[in-house]
């Protein structure tokens, strides 16, 4: 299945950490960034997300702000 | 001015497309990944983008999906 | 690719409005009702969206509010 | 009050989730699909939601993603 | 209809902006702050929006961010 | 550094409610009214967030719906 979120960037698991209902994710992409994610406990239970597993970090383009 | 969003990407920006309201903004990342922005083209004039500026691409956590 | 967005709901497109940098989606969901997406100009085109199209609106739980 | 958002799905609250800050509401709509709404712990006091009641889902247009 | 989204805050529209999909609605608040509202045209023609009217900008607390 | 989101308004930190990955922040605003911020513990961290701090309420113009 293809998204209409135009933003997906591969990079690789580095730490979670959960929560009661939301848990967060570090992922380091490209160039060594580390991302965080915020997303709920289910999804990282169904989607069985652990360190060292490669995904994407996925963004709508509405969600990507600017800063100068 | 710190800001709670705590994902910042350095990037350089590749095009601008503007529309009445909104406008779309490209920009480069390490690792040559483009990244889509859509912000009000109020912000486009206010903070005078122009492809090859120096920007951050910002983003909240809560607005970070993962894909596997 | 499975996605961290825990919201998928089939529908089928019934209607596509393009403005210049963003357009407006609308799809039929079980039960009747229309769903309106408003997504960039550039994924209709990249998905080739059209009238008929089975599609899923796949929506994160942060951005599902109630009201009562 | 009626609110900008477009997107008013009705349905029944079949389970409710507390954390801390955050809570997890799962709506049944019609067709049998579940929803999963992310809402502050507060609100879930303030609106007296509990499993049985009839509610909205209400989604902003901009956050209805596609995908095909 | 009560709805989750906690933040409500009291305003008079001082002018619209319409686009082909969306519409920038400014907003002015107690203080003299004037707010920018990006919804869609169609919300702006089924609430009947105009200059002068007096409204309620409406945001969930996940998407105020602080800045320091 | 300048930021795209239109919308700052100034106040002042009334309470924090930390959880285990989201911290709910209050934010008095000009008029006396109460905003609700939700924001990940770790910036309310980094910022040293705590109450009695001028603060600046930042949220972008697509989040913003509006009542009627």
């Amino acid at each position: 299945m293809e998204i209409s979120a135009r933003n997906k960037i591969k990079g690789i698991i580095r730490d979670i950490k959960p929560g009661v209902v939301m848990a967060k994710v570090t992922i380091e992409i490209p160039g060594g960034t580390l991302l965080s994610s915020v997303i709920t406990r289910d999804s990282v239970d169904d989607l069985q997300l652990k360190p060292g597993d490669e995904v994407y970090a996925i963004i709508k383009s509405t969600e990507v702000m600017i800063g100068k």
